[in-house]
């Protein structure tokens, strides 16, 4: 099997400062095309630390993934690095140099000549990013490939898959066959799925389960001599549990819960709003994250005051005196309101305590309604969450959405719910 | 400097299914106590590659501090690992024996001899759980001190905190106070931050620049014999970054860029509402993640059909036919009709295409327009923002609120920015 290892730097990942996610993402693409990990190892801003397990690494695997340190201010080290432990001189990359100064000119700023330093190279280095915008090189060294990578999550995780991984598929093509699937399920934990995984002959599929707030994601890896048989494999495993849980597994890769919500709105060309108050807006910019969602999202309001839920969404004001914003009759209003005032299909309301003040003894932090207004009827649900503000934003918003997509599935208007309360 | 690393063992680790968080918390507690973390490193379920990580760490730190691999089952091979590195037997341990045999009574289970490897430990070795109920074990060999951790991050956490670290405190007493602080900062980019740092004698304060999208971090750290040098020697950088960035640099620590906003306004007894499009409720969802954020924040509102932005927020029809709702004239009137609409001090508006589809040549994707309605007028802006639409997002809704916080730091309603046009 081809093997690899992944080097992270930075002061900021073994002080603990910083999560290192970019040799996770790494790691998981890498291994998803058959290659195998030896190593992940963070390290400090020193030279002679970086350069000691450049060399050491190059004795044992057959690629090298590097990141972070690619900066230009004094602590960004690893260029040099590279170039002591590969005995390589530091050239300089004209492109580089006239694409930092066009930048600075673009941006309005002085020259600085501190950036200078990001168009020096180790000789035979070539960079990744097309248009030089992002840091980031690659280097045949002995029959090795050396990937150099900036820190940054999104520009490492970018240059990664779109240009590193073409090369490295060309040089060291994969022994095996690996197909993966990741299931994305919400409101259900991950002992039910592994139960249900159980009754199964697994039989060459190998079961991850990892949650990932406010999800639980399970992967499916299959390895063969040829893909097909290695789907195959997969594939009977997700129809299994499609059809065991159909209405918690709500996407697969990369599909988020909201766009699964809008992708069965865009098939009945219908329309939602929606009213916030404990989420703020989280609910609205989950859904309008999604490209596209202007098809069917008309948009929402964020009232957050007594006076905007009064006056934009016509909640009565006496409910508001004798039930209190976070009530069943409040949450109905709000999403009545919400839809008449935008003219949508559907309008969603919630309503509730995120904390950490504003809790009482008949309702707690975590008290949450929810209202649903459809051309028909309109109904509100009552839930508590657990855990600090966010994480009750969190699940409040995703519970919302989620309601709407299995109201949508089935027609029920009271799916189960975990954190409900009726 | 006492220094150490950290080794990680396990499949779900190199095999990116499991992000290593247990690493992370411990880099953190041992550098809060001084200690110097030299590398972390990765490794799969494999003897021979664990026993090589033990003996080359064991030549370069003081102590070590090795998770996971220490479960009943064939891949956990840690304990073996270890005892072929340091070069000694495996004994029987009779107490973890009988505590074994007990738990299985106590949980019903049948006596189970692949668990009896779980009490052997190196010669020489100590359990570290007082109750021997939580795998675990620590080691003195030629003056370095080796700690052997579950994997389970709960479990891990407890005996390093509460077992693992009195015994180092006693074995490596710390021979250095450690300060941190970090300072947080918008629209600036490392290289300039740097290139003011290094105008100072630093005199004892290490600095490390390190991103998080949308903002630059920078730490400012210092070792001294007491904690007061240590303090005296950071607070003085502290206070000449403030004088030469005192508008870019928003904040310490944990304090967020919408806190550091509803701290200005909860002073001056003002109060906000947003109007937003492109950004689809995020800058609403920043301000309301932060607690208390409800005594200056009204309310905002999602339009995201030009429908509601004339009937919520009042956009005149024919400002929307002329300039289309991307323009000077819609952000200007969205920020004065969502402030008479809440009855806010400020209103805020964004504008704007986000993308991937949306653009054209004289509007292409990250074309933004902002307003900033006050009591006593009413501007906009023009911003071009680089990136993904999840990009584009974030940084119009960060830039919205940090326009807001500057204005109200200067009276200046138009401060620079990056991506501003104009």
């Amino acid at each position: 099997m081809v093997r690899g290892a992944l080097v992270a730097v930075g002061d900021e990942l073994v002080s603990g400062r910083v999560l290192n996610t970019t040799s996770f993402e790494a790691a998981r693409i890498l291994s998803s095309y058959g290659y195998r990990i030896l190593e992940m190892v963070s390290v400090g801003d020193e030279k002679e630390v970086i350069a000691y397990h450049l060399q050491r690494l190059l004795r044992e695997v057959d690629f090298l993934v590097v990141s972070g340190g690619l900066g230009p201010t004094e602590d960004d080290l690893t260029v040099e690095a590279a170039a002591r432990a590969l005995g390589l001189p530091l050239r300089l990359h004209q492109g580089i140099l006239v694409r930092i100064r066009e930048n600075e000119k673009a941006q309005g700023l002085a020259e600085n000549p501190l950036r200078d330093k990001m168009a020096y190279l180790p000789e035979g280095a070539e960079p990744l990013s097309r248009d030089l915008s992002v840091a980031g090189f690659f280097l045949r060294h002995q029959g090795k490939l050396l990937f150099f990578l900036p820190g940054i999550p999104e520009q490492f995780q970018r240059l990664l898959v779109d240009r590193a991984l073409p090369i490295l598929l060309e040089a060291f093509p994969p022994e095996e066959e690996v197909f993966v699937r990741t299931l994305r399920f919400f409101d259900l934990r991950e002992a039910e799925i592994n139960q249900a995984v159980r009754e199964r002959d697994l039989s060459g599929v190998e079961v991850g389960f990892y949650p990932v707030f406010p999800e639980v994601r399970v992967t499916l890896i299959s390895r063969a001599k040829n893909l097909e048989e290695a789907r195959k494999r997969v594939f009977s495993l997700v129809e299994f549990l499609r059809g065991r849980f159909p209405e918690h597994l709500f996407g697969e890769d990369e599909e988020e819960l909201p766009a699964a919500l809008g992708k069965l709105l865009r098939e009945r060309s219908q329309t939602l709003s929606l009213a916030e108050s404990c989420t703020g807006g989280l609910a609205s910019s989950l859904v309008t994250r999604i490209p596209g969602s202007s098809d069917y999202f008309l948009g929402g309001a964020v009232t957050y005051a007594n006076q905007a839920k009064k006056e934009i969404l016509g909640v009565p004001e006496r409910f508001l005196r004798l039930f209190g914003a976070v009530s069943r009759e409040v949450a109905r209003a709000m999403a009545e309101g919400v839809r008449r005032r935008f003219g949508a299909t559907y309008g969603l309301s919630v309503t509730g305590i995120a904390g950490p003040g504003g809790g009482s003894p008949e309702k707690p932090v975590g008290t949450v309604w929810m209202g649903l207004s459809t051309p028909t009827e309109t109904v509100a649900r009552h839930f508590l969450f657990p855990g600090t503000r966010h994480e009750i934003q969190t699940l409040a918003a995703y519970t919302l959405l989620d309601w709407l997509r299995r109201y949508l599935l089935t027609g029920n208007l009271f799916p189960h719910y975990r954190f409900a309360r009726e």
